[in-house]
């Protein structure tokens, strides 16, 4: 299931499919730089729609054209692969805007 | 000007008219606690437009249906009037919101 934690050794496997993302104090954290606010805020919405669509919501920080993420299960105290469903979503969202 | 940094007598001065704002580490802040993600988002969604609008923009983070807003105005090294004017829309916004 969706909703299992995984392993340190199993999240580092993964990560190697998902460049830009990193392991940071329990969380899958990757920051991305926008053009401008405008651009910035553009990619939140889009992430955010897929967020509520898969229901699972990130922590983030806005400031300007910066974002930083950082996903966790909350339910199962660590990292699952729901998490990995966003940021493979998150990265190709970002990718489609990114030039 | 809007541009020039208020001091700290000033600021305590219009926090007063502004309830659930406080001056914490030089920024004007405040949290909101929405309904769920959607309604959260909702407020994000109107607070950008506004602060692309004012051409000035919130360091904030989001979490679920919680935000964290933090205000200050890089330019002057402080906070400006022009964080007084977002901090008022973004509390009309979430009043409309908030019941």
């Amino acid at each position: 299931m969706a909703r299992a934690a995984l392993s340190t050794e199993e999240i580092r496997d993964k990560l190697r499919a998902l460049p830009g993302w990193e392991l940071r104090e329990g969380y899958l954290c990757r920051s991305f730089e926008f053009r401008d606010f405008v651009e910035a805020f553009g990619f939140m919405s889009q992430v955010a729609l897929w967020a509520e669509k898969l229901n699972h919501h990130p922590d983030w920080r806005n400031v300007y054209r910066r974002i930083d993420v950082a996903l966790s299960t909350h339910d199962v105290g660590g990292i699952s692969d729901l998490d990995f469903t966003l940021a493979r979503k998150i990265s190709d969202l970002a990718a489609s805007l990114i030039r």
